[in-house]
């Protein structure tokens, strides 16, 4: 059994991320700049946003945190991504979900221009993954097709087994893994809380990907001989053993796929260090396209 | 075993779409108007384009043929596009596919307005129904749903396996049949030319949908006991025996999938009349959202 590393490749990512910076400043070129927009002070969103300004900052992009009272309304935040649209200094930039409930969010995810779209939740940007064309995918499920690019993971031909259908992880990832890509080329499976026959069908998975954010869900049972797991649930669990009082938790049982596992992604250090990556691969991307 | 019949069930909505019309004529309000763009003259498309056309001439509704030489610059399409994307008094256009190779069918699809974007082919419609949002769904896809809705086919946790992944029928099926919808909520794996174990796979579907184009792929030994068997397949066959010297096959054996299904789509007159049926389903529904 071994480990997909996502902490590793992540630093692995930045690191030539923070390269291709280094020369384009050498050449006198732009720095790539991520806006993040955050409502309100929800810690998990303020946290996250942190994370992605942060990661900014230490590959050498330029990076704009703008932050909104969670009473802001509406015409204001759609105001602030037109603005955003229009700024030729700004690559790429994110809305931060959930938003507070007298916004819909909907409606700016929707006016988000798709070329700035560096979360790849814009419609145009899912429509144009789903017919194989380019465009910036989802940042979590396009890492895990990174993670597994970079321990060459055979996919083509594979049968994929993805438990949760969710509009930024199981659902973005059984599109992607079902083109004709590398990554890419399985047969797919979406599983979701109406599947009658779970069990059987993860345990005919050469690749399991579960992402519904429920600790240790997927238990040995589930898992067949050899299989590729992919865990994306990131839940916090009471554990009085730690000083901060709580840790991580997948949504697989990790001592149980272990022992059947050919490869598997740890929580934490697994799936959620890439997240990140991506956005930051992501928002070169936008500046390039943008022919800057 | 029972036959869904489409042919009957597009006349039963055709039927139903040209009260509306009717109505609306008496109410003094606009009659929908579908726009058809025709490029060059292959013997396929034009039989297509002039289904389409007459059957909104049956039904009442205004109709449009604009065609164009197979030399037609890609600019001066582009241009018609635009303009019919203004004109108010189209409510929803098609560009027939494929166009010649000097012509980027991309750039096309994108042009066209999603609003007006009736075949449900623009990525932003696809987007929005990988979100489960309103838009417009793809013809064939959505003539599939439709009659299985009529014919109250239980989809909830039924486990759907779709043999092809084409941009037009299985991989928006795929989507459509997964969604938190009803029909929905299925359990769906899609395979294509890469699956290994399409046999294996098969005879586990409740819901069991061809759509390769190869003349009787599915047989007996691929279908479970009691499924229900949709045929999206239409090949021309040879036939010295009929008149025309060829006759329309489908993905499916009938004759083995007969003994076996619960429900089955022949062809002809299973899938194919529901495409149609609901494009003008679309059509009218464009008019209604331009608020007509």
């Amino acid at each position: 059994m071994q480990r997909l590393n996502g902490k590793e490749t992540a630093l692995q990512i930045r690191k030539e991320l923070q390269e291709k910076v280094l020369i384009r400043k050498e050449l006198g070129k732009k720095t790539p700049h991520l806006a993040a927009v955050l409502v309100g002070s929800d810690g998990g969103s303020l946290s996250y946003v942190t994370a992605k300004v942060k990661a900014c900052e230490e590959i050498g992009f330029d990076s704009t945190l703008i932050r909104f009272d969670e009473n802001v309304s509406e015409d204001t935040l759609l105001a602030k991504v037109i603005e955003l649209n229009e700024d030729q200094n700004i690559d790429g930039f994110i809305v931060q979900l959930p938003l507070p409930h007298h916004i819909n969010e909907t409606k700016i995810t929707d006016t988000i221009s798709p070329n700035k779209d560096v979360d790849g939740f814009h419609p145009m940007n899912l429509g144009n993954m789903m017919l194989n064309l380019p465009g910036f995918l989802p940042a979590t499920p396009a890492g895990i097709i990174e993670l597994m690019r970079r321990y060459e993971i055979e996919t083509s031909g594979k049968h994929c087994v993805i438990i949760g259908r969710s509009n930024i992880v199981g659902t973005p990832l059984s599109m992607m893994l079902s083109r004709n890509s590398n990554p890419g080329n399985c047969t797919v499976t979406l599983t979701h809380s109406r599947t009658k026959n779970l069990k059987e069908l993860c345990l005919q998975a050469d690749i399991l990907i579960a992402a519904i954010g429920r600790p240790e869900f997927v238990s040995a049972d589930m898992i067949k001989e050899g299989a590729v797991i992919i865990d994306v649930g990131t839940t916090r669990v009471d554990d009085a053993s730690r000083e901060r009082g709580w840790r991580l938790v997948g949504d697989v049982n990790f001592k149980d796929a272990s022992s059947k596992a050919s490869y598997i992604t740890p929580v934490p250090g697994g799936v959620g260090p890439m997240t990140i990556a991506s956005l930051m691969m992501n928002t070169l991307k936008a500046m390039e396209l943008n022919g800057k």
